[in-house]
C-alpha cells in the first residue's frame, strides 16, 4: 500500500485523491487551512508551508510526496526531499516559482517568447517601458497567480503607478517587466513526463481568461498541425531540460501562425480539467502514475471537450446534468468572492452538437457571456457545406 | 450540502463516494467492519445492521440514505425509512432479497423466467425435482450470493445431500427449487430509474462467472434488437412495479433467442462496474443522481468496454495500465482468498483492438482462461470482409 502526500489541500489534492483512490492509493494531504476541501475525502495534516514540525509528522505518514500548490518554500520542498522522494523534483518547483528563471530558461531553450526583464528599479522600470512599448505589464517574479501581484502600464503616468504598487517587493519576490502581447487567443500545452522520461501531452487546449482568472476552456485547440507540434516540442524540451515528474501546464499566446510561451504551471492545471470526463485519462491520473512510476495512460480527446469555471459561489447543477455529457465538478468550497468553487465539464463528439449544448447551459444558467467564445469557435471550426 | 449515508461500506459504497464527492456531496458509509474499504474515503459509522443505536447515530448525521449491500434488514430499512428518505424504498428490497417474491414478481409481471417453487420439506422437494427435471439447484430465498448458500441438484442421490445441506435453512431463510437452463449465455440490464419516474438503462453486458462469482464481463453484449428490447422493457416494468429509485442490474438467461430472468440485484452491480470507464456516465454516478432527484446521465457505451474481476488478490496493475484505454480499481481491500478485491476496464473504439488489448493482458498476467471468452465474442462479433 502506497501513501501519496500532496502539499497543498485544494482542489487539485481533491481531484488527485479522486483518481487516485481506483489506483489504490491512499493519500495525506497538508494544507495550513483546516477546512482545505481535500481534507473531505483524505486525511489532512493542518501546517504552515515552512512549519518544520508539521512537515515531519507529514513525511513520516507518506511514501512520496508531490505538490497541488507550486508556491510551497523551495526550503520546504528540499527539506521534503532529503528524507522521501518528492516530484517534481524541487529544483523544477524553484525555476517555475521564478517568472524570471523561467523565461530565461525558455530563452535558453530556443522558445519564442515575449520581451521580458529583470526590474530593480524605478529608473530601470522606465528605461525598459520605453524599450518594449505600452503597454506592457510589471509583475512580482513570484508569488503572483491568476493576476494577482499583477501592474498593467499604458500610459507614463502608469509608470510611477506601477512602481508604487509594486516596487516595494523588489527586495521580496523581485519585480519582472513583461512586453504586451497583443495575441489572437491563448492556449496552453498539458503535458506529462513519467520517472523514466516518458512524454506525453494532451491535444492543445485553448483558454479564455476573465480579469487574469481563467473562464473557459476548449479542447483540442484549432491550430495548425505545425503550431500544434511546435507547442508540444517546447513543452518537451522545458521538461527534460528540468528532468521534470508528473503533470504541468505550458500557457502560450497565438498571434497568427506564432506562438510566444507565457509560464509553465508545474502542477495540474486548471486548462486541464477537461480531461476528467473528455480525455481517455485524466490529468489527474497520469500525474499519479508518473509521480508513481507506473506506466502512463492515454492522452487522446474523446470528441470535443469545454471545461467552465464557476467563481464564487455553485450555480445550478441541473442544466449541465440534463445534456447528455455534461458532468459536474463541486469542490466542496465555501462560497467567495472570486473563489474557485467548482466548473463542468461538458463533451460531445460533434463540434456543433456541443456549441448548442453550451448554449442551453450558458441561457439557463444566466451565463451567456461565459460560453459566447466557447460557441463561437467551435461554429467556426465546422468547415460549411 | 449534502450528506449520503450509505448502507454497506464495500467496493461498491467505496465506487459510490468516489463518483459523487464531484457532485459535491459528503458521505457517511454504515458497516460492520470497522476496516470496510469505503472508510478509505469517507467517514465510516461502525455497527451491527441491526444495531438501533448505531443506526440512529448514521441516521442523525445524513439527509439521505442509500445501499451498497442489499441484505440489510427489513426492518432496519423500515426503521430509517421512518427517520431519513431512504432510496430504493424498503418494500422494494424486500422483493429483491426474497428470490420467491422475486421471481412471483416476475411471473405476475409477465417476464418469462425459468420453473421454481417454494420447497418447504423434504417431500416436496423431491416431487419437484421430479417435475422439473435435473439438474436444477436448491437455494436459499434469502441471503445468498455469488454462488453461496446453493446446492445443485444432478443425480436423485443429491435430492438427500441438498436437503442434508440446506434444509436447516427451511425456517431462517426459506428455501427454493429452480430448474436448471442450459444457457448459452449470461447477460445483464443494468438500469436506473429516477425520483421523477425517468427510466434508462445501459446497453446490454454480457457476464461469465466461475464458481458462481462475475469473472469477465463485456458490453454492448451481441444481442438481436428484439431481444435487448424485451430484456430492458422486462427491467422497466420490474421498475416501475416497485417504484424503484437508482440504480438495479436484472440477470437473464439467453438459450438461443429465448431470454429468461435469472435475478435481480437492488443496487449498482458488479456488471455494471465498466460504466465507470466505458459509458458517458457511471452507474455509480447515476445512482446518486437518482437518489438525489438530479437529472439522470447518459447511459450509452463509449465503443467496448470490458471488465475483469480480480478475486483473492490485486494483479499486477502494469500489463493493464499499459493498454491505451486501461483502467485500475483497486478497492483498497487486504488480500483473501476468494475476495472481490479489484477489477481492471479495458475500453476500445475497436472490437478487435479491444480483443488484442485483453490477450495481451492475459498473457501478461497469467490469465489467459479468463479473458479467453471474451476474446473470442469480440472476433466471434465483427463480421469477416
Amino acid at each position: 500500500m502506497i501513501t501519496v502526500g500532496i502539499l497543498g489541500g485544494g482542489q487539485l489534492a481533491r481531484m488527485m485523491v479522486l483518481a487516485g483512490a481506483p489506483l489504490g492509493l491512499r493519500f495525506v494531504v497538508f494544507d495550513p487551512a483546516a477546512d482545505a476541501c481535500a481534507g473531505q475525502v483524505a486525511p489532512l495534516q493542518v501546517g504552515g508551508f515552512d512549519d518544520t514540525e508539521a512537515l515531519a509528522a507529514f513525511a513520516a505518514k507518506v511514501d512520496v510526496v508531490t505538490f497541488d500548490f507550486e508556491n510551497v518554500p523551495a526550503a520546504s520542498a528540499h527539506w521534503l526531499a532529503e528524507r522521501k522522494p518528492v516530484f517534481p523534483n524541487p529544483a523544477a518547483l524553484a525555476v517555475a516559482q521564478d517568472r524570471l528563471s523561467e523565461k530565461t530558461l525558455f530563452q535558453e531553450l530556443g522558445i519564442a517568447l515575449p520581451a521580458f526583464a529583470d526590474i530593480r528599479s524605478h529608473e530601470e522600470l522606465a528605461a525598459k517601458v520605453a524599450e518594449f512599448g505600452m503597454p506592457c505589464i510589471l509583475k512580482t517574479r513570484r508569488l503572483g497567480y491568476d493576476g494577482k501581484g499583477q501592474f498593467r502600464i499604458r500610459t507614463d503616468a502608469d509608470i510611477a503607478a506601477a512602481w508604487q504598487a509594486l516596487g516595494a517587493q523588489v527586495e521580496k519576490t523581485g519585480l519582472i517587466l513583461e512586453g504586451f502581447v497583443a495575441f489572437d487567443r491563448e492556449v496552453s500545452v498539458v503535458a506529462v513526463r513519467g520517472r523514466d522520461g516518458e512524454f506525453r501531452a494532451w491535444p492543445l487546449t485553448t483558454n479564455w481568461h476573465v480579469d487574469g482568472v481563467l473562464s473557459a476552456s476548449l479542447a483540442p485547440a484549432v491550430l495548425s498541425a505545425e503550431q500544434q507540434a511546435t507547442a508540444i516540442a517546447y513543452a518537451q524540451r522545458v521538461a527534460e531540460r528540468l528532468d521534470y515528474v508528473g503533470v504541468f501546464a505550458l500557457e502560450l499566446f497565438c498571434r497568427g501562425e506564432a506562438l510566444l510561451a507565457n509560464e509553465m504551471a508545474p502542477r495540474v492545471h486548471n486548462s486541464g480539467h477537461w480531461t476528467s470526463d473528455g480525455a481517455e485519462t485524466s490529468q489527474f491520473e497520469n500525474h499519479l502514475r508518473a509521480v508513481l512510476g507506473l506506466p502512463l495512460g492515454d492522452t487522446r480527446v474523446l470528441g470535443h471537450a469545454c471545461m467552465l469555471n464557476w467563481l464564487g459561489q455553485m450555480p445550478d447543477s441541473k442544466p449541465v446534468l440534463a445534456e447528455s455529457a455534461g458532468h459536474w465538478h463541486d469542490y466542496g468550497k465555501q462560497a467567495r468572492d472570486g473563489r474557485k468553487v467548482g466548473h463542468a465539464n461538458l463533451r460531445d463528439d460533434s463540434a456543433l452538437a456541443l456549441a448548442a449544448a453550451l448554449q442551453r447551459v450558458g441561457e439557463a444558467l444566466g451565463r451567456q457571456a461565459q460560453v459566447a467564445p466557447v460557441v463561437e469557435t467551435l461554429r467556426g471550426s465546422v468547415t460549411p457545406n
